[in-house]
């Protein structure tokens, strides 16, 4: 059986997630919307079936369809040796995961304050307050609990010794937080040391390191949840 | 073994779906932070331990502490007789409730769209942009795709002809949003029968019902999620 990713093929966007962990992974998978044809068969997959999903990203395996970012990695994470098996480390691995996710939409919602349908440029000012409020707050809230994980972990990543999906996207995150707030960034860095030497790690692993030179890595832009807008980055 | 719930006390917030959950399940917990030396008992539990919650609410099930209010539903769901057992079912309702999880999300934005840390007074301007928004866009979207799960279950409920966590969840996003948009809701509910059909049913579940008379269940308030301000309700 090999996997269908469905998902916007111009953006890394909430399926990165899941992408990271496939390849990782080594698993084969169908990136579905970057084919021939790709978003009309994204649209026919997702109107289609009993069980239809919400909004992209979403994975077919074998005759499942499985929507929702964190979801899919429940599913994927145990299979494939990126999360525990047992139901305590399972839930606790995807705790973490529902934590991610709801850190990426506050990224999201930092050049998108007043909600997905309008445009940037319709929505500048409240952009600026609410990535103030983002990096005085929020970033030093999340980043300082994860930082906190890694530390007391015992091992060399978040949770123990074993990399997980949560490792994988906390690496999509310190780069996107790059990417979008270059100067911020380097500034809170020293904040997170180990949050950055998971990073570097995570970068390393042999398929990821893989990944990321491939054209199968879409490059960071500004359609995506991470998105660089210099005033903004202040 | 009793469950124990950590949440803030003043309102209904995320922990209401759980709470929702256990009184359905006629199951035996406690409040934590509703109870004498509330809040220090919560944040004694929220510190302490190697699994450390990043925000209520998070569930105390012997030795296991679960955080993440979608997470804690997968965890009761089939424990309780309110999800399917077998992995394709559990994956959906989970599904479904991540997706709510995202509409309470934007429902809460309206009137805080600049971000959590700023009151809603300083932001009252950019709240009514973003709620138009979530009228006209964001609830049609999502309430619509709930709309027709209902209508093509070919049951009483959303996955079917058994009740599960996603109804009582859906129950609490109807009255939430009469509570706070009566006007814009009063409106909009002729687009959604079947939501409030099932809105009804839940609502006159005996475990619900006795639960909604009680002083258990706290009124809806301003500082909730669901806020009713009339500027917003148009």
């Amino acid at each position: 059986m090999r996997y269908q990713l469905s998902y916007w093929p111009m953006i890394q966007g909430r399926g990165e997630y899941i992408r990271l962990a496939l390849e990782d992974a080594g698993v084969a998978y169908e990136d579905v919307a970057r084919g021939p044809s790709g978003m009309a068969a994204m649209s026919r997959m997702m109107e289609g079936g009993d069980r239809p999903p919400f909004a992209p990203p979403f994975l077919k395996a074998g005759k499942l369809v499985i929507g929702q970012t964190a979801n899919i990695l429940l599913y994927l994470g145990s299979r494939h040796g990126l999360a525990p098996k047992a139901e305590p480390g399972k839930l606790w691995v995807h705790q973490l995961q529902l934590t991610i996710a709801d850190f990426v939409l506050e990224a999201h919602d930092t050049h998108h304050p007043l909600g997905p349908s309008l445009y940037y440029e319709e929505q500048r000012t409240p952009a600026k307050k609410r990535t103030e409020e983002f990096w005085d707050e929020r970033v030093p809230k999340y980043l300082g609990y994860f930082e906190r994980l890694v530390s007391d972990s015992g091992g060399t990543f978040t949770t123990g010794r074993r990399a997980t999906y949560v490792d994988l996207s906390l690496f999509q995150i310190v780069a996107g937080l790059r990417y979008a707030f270059p100067e911020r960034m380097k500034q809170f860095e020293r904040k997170i040391p180990k949050l950055v030497e998971l990073h570097d790690r995570v970068a390393a692993r042999p398929n990821i390191k893989a990944y990321l030179a491939s054209d199968r890595r879409i490059p960071f832009n500004e359609d995506d949840i991470f998105r660089c807008y210099k005033e903004l980055d202040g």
